[in-house]
């Protein structure tokens, strides 16, 4: 099937460009509530179900172990933008358990956020590992390895034992199989399992609500989510949707992006989970959508849903600050009527 | 009508994102050669028809008048990189002209090559209008007011007397009615005007054949194309499709990306012209369709088609240098069977 345009980029009120894709709505009882296009093809979650691959973080003991509060809790789910306030609270993490920035297997890369990128090239440094939009998650399952007393080196390897822990915790709260046949490896080189959207819906819902995890389980998944939403800032930074959308609403939305145009994200006061992805893989557009989303869930809090509204429709200014187009949720998106 | 998929991107052997969009190959008689998906709706062509744009900088006499080369007129035609190369021959353009980047109103932004962000960073400098990857463009236009005695100040308006001289070329090329109706304002703060991918196609072939258009400006169009093919460093920079696109057939390719997702190409020993557009504006899947549609128009020249082919099919690594996926044309872009 093709999936329905959820997102139109406007300039000088033509549509400039046009961005399809998926939606799930469910609830931690498989119970659909909503779904726009294909929602049982199998997506790479990416970045976005960083809070479930860090459910070993918390549940062995290793962040109590290391006296990780929220900041650290928020940084182990973020895809961050590299600001100093980032990459200095990875480096602390992993002095707690006694390492450095050399331990980490990500790669380096230059900030996402290009302001941090001219900050630190105006230090005369290069970027290391914790400049890594993902340095938080993998210092986390570095801390993870030196709690366990298990060997932390290789850590990425689908065969070491951190992503077997990583690997159980994803199917059990999503429900569905991950093996060597829907298996990529991703940006930070440790593997990216796809999965469709339906179940990725379920699964934060479960993360959301507790329901259908053990006991354990449902207390580090919500301990996780209040985290990220009392420190939005570390889960990604200075103009990001993330931190923008979990700032207006301080907990009561959970939002994850992640690459190639896909979001995660949770209502637990719903008790509902979210999932989309963009075809194209775009993150502007996915951006855009799960603001509609939100704002549609949130209809009858007026002041929350013209917020998310505005963060749904954002304009696009050129080089010189003038006004040249926008961006706009379909129809597909609104909850209205329905 | 759907446009197809014309680009897939692949992670771990599955397809996590897709292209879809529409091609446009037309001869200088306005006969249609090859066509996909919708070729009638209307696109900004936005930077891909810089070669159009600066028909007067040849035909009104400022480029000899100033001594212009084959560097300075490709940096007219240029979306650049903002490399030292660019931003010190932009300035030297402006100087002939008696003026310096002051003059420029195109914006300020930091270089789109990363490595020369961090350069400029690194003397502790701020980016200036000569950054701007449209600044040749812009140091053109300003040359053609100071040369035939026109106020340079407010070229970038749709009334100046320069964007008269602009809209007059565009529309004598793609035969396309410019106006307020298909109006909107580029990043560089220069109208741009939605037109159907078959004009911008027939426009591009009457620009390298010369036919349907007079004397002098079939003239300074050969010269315009010429001069990019000559020096392709200058129309993109490192790294870049379009300059090594242009490198792969010395004097026998000419193409020219345009934001959202857009190309425009001609080869003028065929006498086609050629133009695209992905519906999502994404130019990393342009820069994989305008390949392989060169690639099937050179069929018969097998080192060069499979160096074009290669260009299709680009290798996704990630920070570690792992091979994490690639990007494939699909079928329909496809000339063989035709």
């Amino acid at each position: 099937m093709t999936n329905p345009v959820l997102v139109e980029v406007l300039r000088g009120g033509l549509v400039e460009s046009a961005h399809r894709g998926a939606l799930a709505v469910f609830d931690a009882d498989r119970q659909s509530v909503w779904e726009v296009g294909d929602t049982t093809r199998p997506v790479f979650p990416r970045s976005a179900v960083k809070a479930i691959q860090a459910l070993p973080l918390v549940e062995s003991g290793a962040a109590d172990a290391y006296g990780f509060g929220d900041r650290e809790l928020a940084l182990a789910c973020a895809s961050h933008n590299g600001e100093a306030a980032h990459t200095e609270l990875a480096r602390s993490m992993l002095v707690r358990a006694g390492l450095s920035e050399t331990a980490l297997e990500c790669g380096a890369h230059w900030p996402s956020y290009q302001a941090a990128t001219v900050a630190l090239a105006r230090t005369g440094a290069a970027p290391t590992g914790l400049h890594n939009n993902c340095s938080g998650k993998h210092a986390g399952f570095i801390c993870v390895c030196c709690h366990a007393g298990v060997d932390h080196r290789g850590y990425i390897g689908a065969g070491h034992k951190l992503q077997e822990m990583v690997r159980e915790a994803m199917e059990d709260v999503t429900g569905a199989a991950h093996g060597p046949g829907n298996r990529g490896t991703d940006g930070c080189s440790i593997p990216t399992y796809a999965v469709p959207l339906k179940n990725l819906a379920i699964g934060f819902a479960k993360m959301a609500t507790g329901q259908g995890l053990s006991t354990g389980r449902a207390k580090a998944a919500k301990r996780l989510f209040a985290a990220c939403m009392a420190e939005p800032f570390y889960v990604a930074g200075t103009g990001r949707a993330d931190t923008a959308l979990m700032q207006a609403a301080p907990g009561r939305i959970f939002v994850k992006v992640g690459a190639e145009g896909v979001y995660c994200a949770a209502v637990p006061e719903l008790g509902l989970g979210i999932a989309l992805k963009c075809d194209d893989g775009a993150g502007r557009a996915a951006e855009v959508a799960i603001s509609e989303v939100l704002a549609s869930l949130f209809i009858k809090d007026e002041a929350l849903a013209a917020r998310l509204t505005e963060l749904a429709n954002p304009v696009l200014t050129n080089w010189n600050g003038m006004t040249v187009g926008s961006s706009r949720p379909t129809a597909v998106l609104s909850w209205i009527g329905r």
